[in-house]
């Protein structure tokens, strides 16, 4: 434990320290995230102080801005400097101006240069992403004396699995090596011959998350360097932040998928305005879009009066193209995620949906015919003298409907992707609304075809 | 270049091996997987022995089993044996019994032996997904000891960054040391010196691969030893191997949300047949469901014949249902994932979705009411001499509706959990099913409130 305990702390908070100054890093993060600031101040103050500041610096760690605004200045100043620069970046960002000020300002001038520059990249970018705590030698020097550096710097470093070898002169990146490889070379080698024949993988500054978890993918990267226009690393991206970054994804793909915009908080957290706002938004265009629907039922409210039986079908018909639509959507937005097509392969797949859809359609036409004959068989309900043609309407109509759906489901990821827009915005309730009104249109003229002259 | 290149190989497959030689081995599995089984079996033989082991080992080259077919056998079986053990299992799955049993029969009885219990285990678990090269030392040991054995093993581990320290005599895991920490310790000191003071984290060869990723997410490891009942380390899951099996995941999540099952395979490569199961089944037992509403208006008949402006609202009405519903669903099946919530929290979840809910549907009810005025005093459409009343029904419904479409699809994910169904298959067209039929009620009780004794 700490030796000189700030006098004024809790002893309910010093015993807690006492506690969980054994547990792993997470758990403690877990624990202090349900206490309130104070207590978390309090226990950042107790804790020894290397371990205060391998729980400040865990992303998941919500209480940091909280609990360092109430700890004494010199001592979060100090915390503030062993903390790793990307985090203090991320933890300042979050406390108000009239606490961060003061706390900048105390810091050291490299510091202050160094979060200045981390703050300028776009949110979700390689740059924002990244920390600046990384190992890097001149292509100089040999295994041994990397080594040695190594074991000097280690506990300043974020990684230290994959080192960074750099021209001496304009120390722009040469390759990558990694520790494992290291470890087993002759001391004696020049640290370049350790190197893999292909040229390292880089990301820019600008690089967007999405792609640089693609690359630490496929490569089965530890993390991944950021090099400037000059080829010089000025940070990397390291595995762990990348499984943050990919889960943060999937929550956003989720939440549009479901219809809404994604939410910047977790559900627990959120006020209730900003879910009014995230949720109301896309409801409210869907309901315009969806009023489509009853302009157009109003173009065929003759039919629906000489026809009534009709309108028993429609939210069935219609929730069939939506359906179909939903599935061929979810399928494409995955699909593109992946890279399995690109923006041109939109026809290969029309050429795929189309049978598809129709085969699909074919399934459920069957399946409505059936419906309507078992009820009028066994007389559970009178669909009138010419409840065959209502069969032969429903049938078809279903057919015509699920491969518009299906279609329309498929090309939407494309059209938005085109348009510059996240295919993941093509929601299933998007695709429902903008096959229902195309749906209708379909329902009344299959009807029209073949129920003119008996009930139209 | 490999020396010994058998004869009778392609000159073609020769100048690709030379070319590829250099390359990434994530960029050469890129470039064979677009080849044929006979081409990449030529290049493999005239890569370099080494080289073609590591592109053999990656997940991500489709083309193994294929390739290995047709590789001669004796060149085949040695591969066999220089690959992973877990590879191994999984190439030799996806061969044809009569390819697989001579090659099987080839390999030594420790490597049978390892194949037969690496089989055993069920998919996705912790078992099939772990890797038996690992490095572990008895806590006897010293730090440098151990440095000295790593430096020997490395070629053969699949990662060295994470060190098992075991007791002498049981072989039970005692210490996870990392190799950062490794290199930077004193030589003399015990290897146990060097481990934290928590215990380490492990998972049982049958924990789920969700929870596998959740661990590695939460601790930020690089891998997680599987141990038995005895707490004897058996394999270890690597983060990359934790990462391909996220992104699996969240391929199957997004299309189930979709209202799909979930595809064997990518989009792609499914078989025509494969797909339309995939989707038929869903779709045809939508449409059972959706049947209820058909069977719902049948009752409402009588009503729809007097007020045939009441039809031209379903569509919309119904929608706004399941679109609040869709918002839900996706929402608490994400936080769910995410452990947000457990089972037990499903009322903190409607207390949150029943106000959220009512005034999402407040919003929705005034433009909806906003709609029927504007096309009144406009004179687009005439909804009569009581439209006044017919705004009053569609505003009201439209309140009723998104608030039990809020409440439903939250609880969904949660009855579906309970039941011991993944919540995942709460899918939008789902709960859109679910809340038409009860949406329809909503509304013609509503209708009924206000309309009786003037339209009704």
């Amino acid at each position: 434990m700490n030796q000189d305990i700030p006098r004024g702390i809790d002893p309910l908070a010093t015993t807690l320290a006492c506690t969980l100054a054994q547990e792993h890093v997470a758990d403690i993060v877990e624990t202090l995230n349900e206490q309130d600031a104070a207590t978390v101040a309090d226990v950042l103050l107790a804790l020894p102080f290397e371990r205060a500041v391998e729980v400040l610096d865990q992303p998941e760690f919500a209480e940091a801005p909280a609990a360092l605004a109430r700890i004494p200045q010199p001592r979060a100043v100090a915390l503030l400097h062993a903390m790793s620069a990307d985090r203090v970046a991320d933890v300042l960002a979050e406390l108000d101006e009239p606490v961060r000020e003061p706390l900048v300002r105390q810091l050291d001038r490299e510091t202050q240069a160094t979060l200045t520059h981390l703050l300028t990249y776009p949110e979700h970018s390689a740059g924002a992403l990244m920390t600046t705590e990384f190992v890097s030698v001149p292509e100089s020097w040999s295994v041994g004396r990397t080594l040695e550096h190594i074991r000097r710097v280690e506990r300043s470093r974020e990684t230290i699995y994959a080192i960074y070898v750099l021209d001496p002169q304009t120390r722009a990146l040469q390759h990558a090596v990694t520790l494992r490889r290291l470890i087993s070379g002759d001391p004696q080698a020049p640290i370049a011959s350790l190197a893999p024949p292909h040229k390292p993988i880089t990301v820019a500054p600008e690089t967007d998350r999405e792609e640089v978890a693609r690359l630490i993918t496929k490569y089965n990267l530890l993390a991944v360097p950021v090099v400037d226009l000059a080829g010089r690393v000025i940070g990397i991206v390291t595995v762990d932040d990348v499984i943050d970054a990919m889960i943060e994804e999937t929550t956003e793909d989720v939440q549009k998928l479901g219809g809404m915009e994604a939410l910047d908080e977790p559900y627990r957290q959120i006020g209730f305005f900003s879910m009014i706002r995230k949720r109301g938004g896309w409801l409210s265009i869907l309901l315009l879009g969806e009023m489509l629907t009853a302009s157009a039922m109003q173009v065929y409210e003759a039919e629906l009066e000489k026809a009534i039986v009709l309108t028993l079908f429609i939210p069935l018909i219609m929730s069939s193209g939506g359906n179909s639509g939903s599935q061929a959507t979810s399928l494409i937005i995955r699909a593109l995620a992946l890279r399995e097509f690109t923006l041109k392969d939109w026809w290969r797949v029309a050429l795929r949906e189309l049978p598809t859809g129709a085969t699909l359609g074919a399934i459920l036409g069957v399946i409505g015919v059936l419906r309507v004959v078992l009820w009028q068989k066994i007389g559970l309900y009178d669909y009138g003298p010419h409840w065959l043609l209502v069969a032969a309407t429903v049938g078809t109509a279903l057919i015509g409907i699920v491969t518009f759906g299906s279609l329309a489901g498929s090309m939407l990821p494309f059209v938005l992707k085109r348009l510059g827009f996240d295919p993941a915005s093509a929601s299933a309730p998007l695709v429902a609304t903008l096959v229902d009104v195309t749906g209708l249109v379909i329902y009344f003229a299959v009807a029209a075809a073949i129920l003119t002259g008996t009930l139209l």
